[in-house]
């Protein structure tokens, strides 16, 4: 089984090229190859294959992101990993640099793969609602698809560990750092902190325009601990979300290793 | 630059194959490689490189075994190390399966290689000395070329973090299952508590066979949390360690992520 390592902000995955859809992946394979010691490790697989090729799928885009978590579940959409995705596609030659459709369980994503660099995703429409009470703090309510709670705090780097009691969303802290600039530590439903969360830097962005006033169409820089992301709030309230997208290694899996499961 | 991922006990590696000692390593490419979200991810890497190559090594056995830590520092050997990458030298056709001899820069190691299945090596002699206080128990003293303090607990289970005042050595808690069988959590120096040790379960049966009388010779079971390791404490006070030593991929790393070191 061939694969290719890489990531988004330290958002990594295993990326397992099976374009015409003859790869059978048990929840156990995605374990096993996503264990960080017994495996190759990340945080999730993405399978690659041709939409054609996917019975359900949205047959309006050529190459479907069949994701999964670690734990083998069944995911709709991850903003960092469509990037890696995209630039996939584009380092093997299935797809020129530029415009791309791709299509997901969260629907058809569109994606602007420059020929080295940044990928750019439309991550679609933000939707507010009701301010949320975090630890004491209400805060800003986001829908990117999940739900956020947006925090925002004087220092990131002064908060410790993050524990907030609510568990049912995902919690971003977010500091200004200057205009149209703010560094963010997410804190995701069922998992903890992260190194980084594509829609969780969507929602801080928002959240951040609306308390400060900021004109949309402006291009936010949000640095989380992984790197740095680019999020702009856009006058039809979708939300374009880029940033880097590495291939770290390519390979093959033992045959003998995989034979065990 | 090829490589091939692997693990003993959960204890992960990446070997990279320079048989004729070309490759320069800096600490930073190490560093990179062993990043477990924007590189590979490993605990450590094994440079497979032929003594030949190698300035200073012991001319005596083909192979040397040129270990990195993850921080780009340098060990002198690791048990489970050690057999991954015998295993890997007998898979790649480099040696025959049986009896090798691998220099490491802890001196030249004794290996057995099954055609498939575990790896046995010689870790060489345990030394004993006086008992030291671990958080107000007395612990079993042995140096294994690093030190060990061996704690017999109750139930490894109910021990909860891994958090001994001591940092200057590898704890070892330690619980009786059967006769010749025991489980092991560890605390390493420097890293904290591990999947597994390979020093450190050699340690922890000369530690139990004194408590408990053991007559030399005999062969324990040692399970740690990343699997089952066996270990013999010889009449010659050498300590044997055999375990599962797994290859799980293998592949190149991308020359653009590595040009960006």
């Amino acid at each position: 089984m061939r694969y290719v390592k890489g990531h988004g902000t330290e958002n990594d995955f295993v990326l397992l090229p099976d374009l015409d859809g003859s790869l059978t992946l048990s929840d156990d394979v995605v374990r096993r190859i996503c264990d960080r010691r017994a495996g190759l490790g990340a945080d999730g697989i993405l399978r690659v294959v041709r939409t054609a090729a996917v019975p359900d799928a949205d047959g309006d885009a050529e190459w479907f992101m069949d994701y999964r978590n670690a734990d083998g579940s069944i995911a709709e959409m991850c903003g960092n990993g469509v990037r890696v995705y995209a630039r996939y596609l584009v380092s093997a030659g299935l797809a020129p640099a530029g415009h791309l459709r791709l299509a997901t369980r969260g629907g058809v994503r569109e994606v602007d793969v420059a020929a080295t660099g940044d990928v750019a995703v439309d991550m679609g429409p933000a939707r507010l609602d009701e301010a949320v009470d975090i630890d004491g703090v209400m805060a800003t309510f986001v829908d990117m698809g999940n739900p956020h709670a947006v925090v925002p705090v004087p220092s990131v780097d002064a908060l410790g560990a993050l524990d907030p009691m609510r568990k049912d969303l995902n919690v971003e802290y977010v500091e200004d750092v200057g205009d149209a600039h703010i560094r963010m530590r997410v804190h995701e439903r069922g998992v903890g902190e992260t190194r980084s969360c594509g829609t969780g830097a969507c929602a801080a962005v928002v959240a951040t325009s609306l308390r400060r006033g900021t004109a949309r169409g402006t291009a936010y820089a949000v640095d989380v601990p992984g790197g740095r992301l680019t999020v702009t709030w856009r006058e039809d309230d979708t939300v374009l979300l880029s940033g880097p997208a590495v291939l770290v290694a390519s390979g093959e899996l033992c045959a003998e290793w995989l034979g065990e499961s």
